[in-house]
């Protein structure tokens, strides 16, 4: 171990625990949004364009309003048309259109109606009047000088232009003695979460709304509904109850939260809206389809020199957190090497799909699918080692980026040896026969993001834990989001371990606005991080405060006092306080639990005792990032500018059946620097879960479109991700740092993990069969067109490209660079 | 005024303010316990024993659970037998009996089912074999020396006695020039409130409780629950919704919520318990059956001399709150007129009868009832007004009772001068025509009390205050219960003062034991007082933490920075920080509410400063009720200690038939001294509720047993209480002091207003034609015998005395006591 660790302090943290939540969600128990059912209860449903493009000339709801059981539609014309969105002043979205539709799928009624069934055939009566308008599906359509508006603030549809540099590339270059250009394309994805968003709606006649809503971001969506219905945010209590997976689509507030809330507003009985797997496929969010060109520059020895990138995303219809997607996607080539001269030119565009946003692993998947496989390729061609040219580049503990992010720790030399040794690497590189492979895939990942999206000035968690009056259990009421990631464990592990407790013993109440103290939410893996040293802090407060008063009261050295074991260590040199205490809390409190007779004091008997007089003993925890250093030169590298980083490496084993293409992947070792693994199972879950995620855009996702904007494969049937029986071995190695800036050290493990699985794959593909796929999603049948083309050529390779289409985009974009 | 209130100073405080959730109660949307569902919700029911007193022998429940669609069934060897109670240190309730019922009623076993028939199908199917006992249905079989016990430990049944003197009343009585004694029974009365009890009990699967009930104590309730089931505190969430009455029947915690928890338990689904009418009589607790006999000396002049009391209650099944209330039955008379020597011996009997307990006014309501007969009737023999023998004796501001109550405010003359001089007294006294009469009553009463009932070392009240990021509202968290008397509106009209807001920029969330700090909830007319005190510290706390933050800022003094009407007044004089604070949050804070842009900051602007960095500002405030005086050596005065006490008067107007004794009740006035009215509304509010009651206590409510000790009236169709038809002309007079104990000097007004009522229209009915009424409820047949009587013997007068049961119960403590 490079950091200094010392676990055997350590009760809980560190070890394996089951997390809260699991009992409900495996015997099914667990109430979902959807699940919540309320007296008056209606039902919502949304009217959706059927055009990407279009004029709204006409509504008519005067047929739909006669259905029996339908209590109110709402057009554009009666909402609220404030406009929000989720990144930096970048409002662009409406709840229900006003003048156009600029997507299919786009808000165009909304209805609420006794049951489901009166909603959707109240959707069927309402006459809608399109004027279709030029449809821009692609980017390549929309980035024309003439092309029609969507925004029409934003000339060629160029939603956000990202131009930076350090260093010098073309010095870079000139010094170099490899340089490689290759260009790449990834498609849209969707979250795929398994609970689609859902939320439920009531006010009361004090105008006070409650927002039950499947959720990573309550405090979020509180403000943006706040907002637009111009309500006073206290008026607005969002709660999270149990969330089924969000994986960032659930990241940013949605149009179905502000539609519920107008909907319950208009008609004064609670409305409840979830949506249908097909309004997922629009509402997703997810992944945007990128277009790559990268350059990159290796001196003999395989240190690189320069690095160069160009992309394009389609964005779609609106902003989203797109805005900070295009600089991540800058911003997270950054490291794990050394790159002394880098250039970005990004565009992200808007276009009539739907639009894209953030997805695990935020603006870090689909460019470094391409980086890992270009240093995997030019390793080949200077006849280096892929995983000796990567451990010659790595940054460790200590260095900071060229554009300045420090490396407070940061284990990505030992990960990455430690899945070359798990993995057999060395016995394999070279060895394997024709139509077996073997790839490698490197990266790194924030712990959460500098600024807080809207404002800059406030913390970014808030913790408050309050013990028990019978001193039998403590609360941790938290903002944070438990979205299935084991967040509410951490907070649980964390406060157990400093009070001396076991984890059953804490009760974490999370995601509800009402409740709990300012936390930004699930989102750029900030929560163990940022809410887990506000928890630490507020725990070591209420610890503080009792041994305080224990050691003033019976003047026991603060430092003679200790919490352990569910004991308060020390007290026992006290016997005329143990005597006085113990005394007490006999007699006087009946039906109490019963208490320990010998020994030092108890919590239950210490914190009884605190209680007395005071009432509720009470511990807060505030983080704020810590002002950040990073370049001023890089413009925009906030987004990118995290506390700590973690970081990490996969090895892929592949089969290829050189006849036939047929892909298997036979093995993924994946080693992550998480920091001090908190909760170690939860760890190996998020590794677990990273590879069968990446697996699957690798090789499987794709939302599909049809000629006129509309998914086609938008049910759970079509849209392909993996199941238990297309999952290869699976190895997780939890590698572990002291990250200074963490609580305990520990940092992200959620995110990160997915980024080096995809060129993992592709190298493996490469080194089995000869055909590098740049054109995600890898398919047997991509193989196999390689494979024919390289036996009409006689050549051992074959690149397989992106369209010819991709070129031109990327070409459009060169040219609008200049 | 006597006092010394500014008034002019307050900007809400003292004016009237309409209740929170007054709009939801008024259009039916308020939901109350018994409207909230649940997915899988069961519905609960009990079987309750048809005998007054049996040995259980044998439960069959085997055909019950047959019967489709019943899910669980407990009898009491399948439940813990822990058990639990409201009185200190007297548990004698169990959840379910198990070797013997004690009354017609008790609960004997309970089933959850999918539906509410289905579940009183079952309970139909359950055989249970009985071994009858002997019923003892009334004090005087219970005080037998040979009476079987109901609960072995007690001799005679005797639940608990009370022998208390201060002074020497052999030595007042031989002082006086006249000598008084009579007897005095009154009927056993229902809460009769609109909403049953309810609850509704769902436990997680990591056996977190949370149980909604309709209760005056959530705390309590999550004590006591936690106690019976073994669970931690913190594993117990008690929310309380909205609460359709109470009047101190929801003030003890029972056996429906253990047993809604139990059942919720063993079926690991939701449970809803809600009990029907006739079951709220069963568990309604209510005012006690009293049997009193008081002897009172004066001086020729009027002067109180001595007061002797021996009075017998007719407990029921179980202590309850019934050892508060034969305490508070001798404390209470200790007041509003000084007297020097005092006697009382209270008996509380176990019966076996449904538990009696606490009701509005506890303890102070049947006796003051023949005190204040008693003082009017002497006061004839003597020839005065009986308005002044009470102006006479009465105890003024800064006056301390025989036994130690300091009377810290307490404009009782005033009151009763206001009364008179309202009524037209004066005029009328002496000078109606026969059939025609007008009394008087007074009283005082507790504003909370010193000890809470189960541990005296915690605070009563704790409240946190928090303010909104956008800074348009603010959140007051208190445990205390708003069971529809106005507490959240004072809270907030508290906080409001404070802060300078108005009262739709305070948000109340009470009665949550998750969310909310410790407060012992509504009984003794507590939490104007004791709540309002923790909440004014905590809204100075959180005003004190702003104002310093912008002193030490902008270098303001403190004293220069004074909230008002939405603004921090003295901020315009520094506009530097004026132009930095509403530049940013006019640049920053896109979408929250539009700002002032002239004149001082607003609330918002300087609150969202204070906001950033530091986040959620908190205040939070906590209130225990100073160390009491009180005399030692009338013991267990401290029931009856409190830190404020309030003071009234009543004059009742009346008609009576002299044909046929019909009696109309004309008018009531009724003078409160309520220190200073935070809500003027709420305190008439108060009045005019208190009139009614006693009213309907006088004339009409009694539950009736049959000779097996059944309720036999136990719909709201048999049970008696005014309707609106009833109500005559009511004058509500609302008398101010300043208390310097309650926040802004306010102290309670809904319970110490029912008292006088009573004796006012006994003695009115006994000036209009000379029939006193010793036993309540006083009908028009009462007064016919009367008026019968006095024909046959030719007296003016005659006394309507309690029964020769009465007396031989009266007998039998008196020979007890010796």
């Amino acid at each position: 171990m490079a950091d200094n660790i010392s676990k055997g302090e350590f009760s809980i943290i560190n070890s394996s625990t089951i997390r809260k939540g699991v009992p409900e969600k495996a015997t099914g128990r667990a109430q979902y949004t959807g699940d919540i059912v309320l007296p008056n209860m209606l039902f919502g449903a949304i009217l959706r364009s059927p055009h990407a493009h279009a004029r709204l000339l006409n509504i008519d709801i005067s047929k739909a309003q006669q259905l029996k059981g339908v209590k109110v539609i709402l057009t554009g014309k009666d909402v609220s048309q404030i406009k929000f969105g989720h990144s930096p002043a970048r409002f662009d979205e409406t709840a229900l259109a006003l003048d156009k539709v600029i997507f299919v799928g786009d808000e165009v009624a909304a209805v609420a109606a006794v049951d489901e069934q009166t909603a959707k055939e109240a959707l069927d009566l309402i006459k809608v009047e399109y004027e279709p308008l030029p449809d821009l599906l692609d980017p390549l359509t929309a980035m024309a000088d003439d092309a029609p508006l969507i925004h029409p603030e934003y000339p060629r549809n160029i939603c956000q232009e990202v131009h930076n540099s350090v260093g010098n590339v073309e010095e870079g270059f000139a010094q170099s003695y490899l340089v490689r250009t290759d260009r790449f394309s990834n498609k849209k994805t969707d979250g795929a979460m398994l609970e689609p968003q859902a939320c439920l709606a009531n006010f009361d006649l004090n105008g006070n709304l409650t927002l039950w809503t499947s959720t990573q971001v309550s405090h979020y969506v509180q403000r943006e509904v706040a907002m637009v219905l111009e309500l006073p945010i206290e008026k607005v209590r969002v709660i999270a109850p149990y969330v089924g997976g969000g994986f960032g689509v659930k990241a940013s507030s949605g149009s179905h939260e502000v539609l519920a809330s107008m909907l319950a507003m208009a008609v004064k009985q609670p409305v409840r809206l979830v949506l249908e797997r097909a309004e997922v496929f629009i509402r997703s969010r997810a992944r945007h389809q990128y277009f790559h060109e990268m350059k990159i520059g290796v001196s003999k020895d395989g240190k690189i020199m320069a690095h160069e990138h160009l992309a394009v995303l389609d964005g779609g219809s609106h902003a989203s957190l797109g805005i900070a997607t295009v600089y991540y996607n800058g911003s997270m080539l950054h490291a794990p090497y050394a790159i002394s001269n880098l250039k970005y030119d990004g565009y992200r565009i808007y276009t009539n799909k739907p639009t894209s946003g953030a997805l695990r692993g935020h603006g870090a998947v689909s460019n470094r699918a391409l980086f890992e496989t270009q240093l995997s390729m030019v390793a080949e061609e200077l006849g280096i080692d892929p995983v000796e040219i990567r451990l010659k580049n790595m940054l460790q503990k200590g260095d900071r980026t060229k554009t300045g992010y420090y490396m407070s720790s940061f284990n990505a030399k030992e990960s990455l040896m430690a899945a070359r040794d798990d993995s057999g690497w060395q016995q394999k590189k070279g060895k394997l026969p024709r139509g077996k492979g073997i790839g490698v895939g490197s990266s790194y990942f924030v712990s959460g993001a500098q600024g807080a999206i809207y404002r800059t000035d406030i913390p970014h968690s808030t913790v408050m834990i309050k013990v028990a009056e019978d001193g039998r259990g403590v609360t941790v009421y938290t903002g944070a989001n438990e979205i299935g990631q084991g967040s509410d464990t951490v907070m649980a592990i964390l406060t157990a371990e400093i009070l001396g407790l076991k984890v059953e013993n804490i009760n974490v109440i999370s995601g509800d606005t009402a409740l709990c103290p300012i936390d930004l939410g699930a989102y750029s893996s900030r929560q163990t991080l940022m809410t887990g040293n506000a928890t630490k802090q507020a725990a070591e407060a209420l610890r503080d405060q009792i041994i305080k008063k224990v050691s003033d009261a019976f003047k026991i050295p603060a430092a003679d006092l200790k919490f352990k074991d569910g004991r308060l260590l020390g007290t026992e040199k006290n016997p005329d306080m143990v005597k006085d205490v113990r005394g007490r809390y006999k007699s006087e409190h009946r039906g109490f639990s019963k208490l320990v007779d010998n020994g030092p004091l108890s919590f239950e008997e210490v914190t009884r005792w605190v209680y007395a007089g005071q009432g509720s003993i009470l511990g807060t925890g505030t983080y704020t990032p810590p002002e950040l250093q990073y370049s001023k030169e890089w413009k925009g590298s906030i987004v990118g500018a995290s506390p700590a980083y973690s970081t990490q490496s996969c090895i892929a084993e592949v089969s290829v059946d050189m006849e036939t293409g047929q892909l298997t992947v036979d093995k993924l070792t994946l080693a992550h620097d998480c920091g001090l693994a908190l909760n170690r199972q939860s760890v190996e879950g998020q590794l677990d879960g990273s590879m069968c995620h990446g697996l699957g855009e690798a090789l499987y996702e794709e939302v599909v479109f049809d000629q006129k904007g509309k998914v086609v494969n938008n049910t759970m049937g079509d849209y392909k991700i993996p199941t238990s029986l297309d999952v290869p071995e699976l190895s997780a190695l939890v590698i572990e740092s002291n990250e200074p800036h963490g609580p305990f050290g520990a940092k992200e493990a959620g995110e990160g993990c997915i980024i080096p699985v995809i060129p993992a794959i592709i190298n493996a593909i490469y080194d089995a069969c000869g055909v590098l796929i740049l054109d995600i999603p890898i398919t047997s049948e991509k193989i196999f067109n390689g494979l024919q083309e390289m036996k009409k050529t006689g050549d051992r390779t074959y690149i397989y490209k992106p369209s010819v289409y991709a070129d031109k985009i990327i070409n459009r974009a060169a040219e609008l660079r200049g």
